[in-house]
């Protein structure tokens, strides 16, 4: 398609959706998607521009000239112009904001390119539509119709007073109900959600979805309304969120995809990788200090990858339910239930798990009944302990203020994996006495 | 609190949001909940009551009368009243209908209760603001005030035609904007995004996502507009969805929190466990087959918990990596170019851990050079064989159309251990002849 017939793209183009052409661009070249992003009218490649993939949306702002930059986002609500900016290089950043002749637009803008991009400032965008709580209904309408030009989608209208500091919100079915003539003073709902700027972004996601917000506005530390932020953000913000937990467990850091270079995806999976290596070693320290007195119970080391494979699956187990529920603000951090718990649970799984494992050993391996016994006591005291490794540790790095998150995948495996070895030969060696 | 000043407690709960409310709920015990919820007005308790947790919501519901039930319906939306419905039993269920004394109301809850809760029939709402494309925009201001009664929020407006088939939608700006005597016909927007009520939610939340909608409409077969799913919906199913996928992954099946019972969790956690136990026993087997043979070799048993665990995470991060490009459609599932990047990626990877694994096992455990390459070379190809099957799988599964989040975790681990380990011993006994 790509190669000279213009007039034939426009047309191919001009039905298909923004996020749709943004997924065909994905799929092209540099160069082909640069061609693309020209030939298409601004109005719909600025859109086009803020669903594209990170990387190749740098690679083609580099192509584009300022001006063209800024042309782009002249069409974008401020928090997805603020958005692309933000990723330019300083000199042209300055550059692209001189290119933008409306100034309003441009002070928006640069803004809230101060807020990061984690907190509700750097979520929220400008375009809202607000009222003066001494206006009439009327007088209310006829603004709203002004202000809704820029706004593209009219959530709620939020009241202020004269120095711009929140007071509530009017419903558009209020607005629709009411008799033109009432004050906006004695129709408007004086209770309305909001967050400071400072906020992060996963508390807003969680007060929005608590409370089943579809926009929540926002303010400054003297409570004036600055922004407002939309739920279409917070379900990026959620699933980023969800992905990031998920990689996080899976032992794969930062935000990768699967297209991703293979020297991002090493520096994304390699350190977690590693970490699994030193435990590995260790275990091997173990075993072979273990070894050498061990004689005729060298059958012992066979059953190293079940205790091994064991450990590492409850503490994922356990330390995932925690996860999950510090996350959702289902547990409250009170270590010493949880722990309990965690305990009971590892009995019952433990006790069914050494029982089949006695089982199997005993007429598959044929090992005598004090060794079998050995695998047994070691594999529950193993869950045991790999439960209450797996709980402890999320519960503890989040009340140190630290996304327990990191605890998750390789790291709980590693450390249940030596424990779980030590504890499997220390018992054994009691036990058989070697 | 919960003792006996009714007023009290009556005025405390006044002013708290129905979602905290039902927060506190949760935390009580059954006596006390069901105190609570008769002594509120059910305008507040309806929406408590969506918000609970769903165990403890059906054993208030079973203290509570048909009559107070229906009460409690009477206040919520078709599809929040539908879910609640959807739980009780069947005898119950037919009982609350016939005490809900708006017939369109009963009749509307009715029909949602014939989807399959996993469907767009399942989430849409039937509340929805909708207009025909002869009426002016006078008579759609007039009609939507009066339709606007029962709808908590008006999204956008939808036009249908005389047979109630959707033909576009309207949005507020628009109609603010219009002058009150043109015909709807001339300013409706005729490009409406919708899906079919048989669709998944899954690919609900997905199509609301990507193209940043805050609410759908819903037609039958015959495209007739029957419902609206909204945003707030679709964020309690990506939460769900990612959720599910997190426990998957870490081997705990189905809908689990930490505060469920040890029974529930053990249900959702042994099974899973149960695989790496077989695993560990077919790993025990292999190692046994090779142990007798092994003679001065008996060193290359202290790496097998090293080989076991790259090998689990090694696939886990493939596996991950694959699960989510799929589940965000970010991989067209083109199988071959997948494995071939993965083999180029766990060659990396694999060299570099070898090259780390040779010096210490050389130097920190005085292996002879045989052996330390040995193990270097064993892990290098566990590490690819891992890759690849951590990789082949999901996409496997997916153009199966299972769900490829059941490879995820143990499942992978699993395999991965027994691979690996049996990798392991052939190239030692290949290498070192015992």
């Amino acid at each position: 398609i790509d190669n000279n017939d213009k007039h034939a793209l426009l047309d191919l183009m001009k039905d298909i959706h923004y996020a749709d052409v943004a997924e065909i661009i994905d799929e092209l070249n540099l160069d082909e998607a640069t061609y693309l992003i020209k030939l298409l009218e601004s109005k719909k490649t600025s859109d086009v521009l803020t669903e594209l993939d990170e990387g190749i949306r740098d690679r083609i702002l580099e192509n584009l000239t300022a001006k063209e930059i800024a042309d782009e986002i002249r069409e974008l609500d401020t928090d997805d112009a603020a958005d692309i900016i933000s990723e330019l290089p300083d000199e042209r950043r300055e550059e692209v904001i001189s290119y933008i002749d409306d100034h309003e637009h441009a002070k928006d803008i640069v803004e809230l390119l101060r807020y990061d991009e984690d907190t509700a400032g750097g979520l929220m965008a400008k375009e809202l539509v607000k009222v003066n709580e001494n206006w009439t209904v009327l007088n209310c309408i006829g603004e709203m119709r002004a202000q809704a030009e820029n706004v593209t989608r009219v959530h709620s209208i939020y009241v202020v007073d004269d120095n711009e500091k929140l007071l509530g919100r009017l419903s558009l079915k209020d607005l629709l109900t009411a008799s033109t003539k009432s004050a906006i003073k004695d129709v408007y709902i004086r209770k309305v959600d909001y967050v400071s700027v400072h906020e992060t972004a996963e508390e807003v996601a969680r007060i929005m979805a608590k409370y089943d917000l579809e926009a929540i506005p926002v303010v400054d530390e003297t409570n004036r309304l600055v922004g407002r932020i939309t739920i279409d953000d917070i379900v990026d913000v959620i699933r980023d969120e969800a992905e990031r937990d998920y990689n996080m467990a899976a032992g794969i850091s930062g935000d990768i995809e699967a297209k991703d270079s293979i020297l991002k995806l090493t520096k994304a999976r390699l350190p977690w990788l590693l970490i699994g290596t030193f435990g590995g070693m260790m275990a091997a320290g173990i075993i072979s200090s273990f070894q050498e007195g061990m004689g005729d119970y060298i059958i012992l080391l066979s059953f190293v990858p079940l205790i091994q494979a064991t450990a590492g699956n409850v503490g994922v187990q356990s330390s995932a339910i925690v996860v999950q529920g510090l996350a959702n603000d289902s547990i409250d951090g009170e270590i010493m239930g949880r722990l309990f718990k965690e305990f009971l649970l590892a009995l019952v799984n433990g006790g069914s798990i050494a029982f089949l494992v006695l089982l199997i050993s005993h007429f598959g391996f044929g090992t005598e009944y004090l060794i079998s016994a050995t695998i047994g006591i070691a594999i529950i005291s193993v869950i045991i302990i790999a439960a209450i490794i797996g709980t402890f540790i999320p519960i503890f790095l989040d009340k140190k203020g630290i996304d327990p998150a990191v605890a998750t995948g390789p790291f709980i495996t590693t450390s249940n994996d030596i424990f779980g070895i030590l504890v499997y030969f220390s018992i054994a060696k009691l036990i058989l006495g070697f």
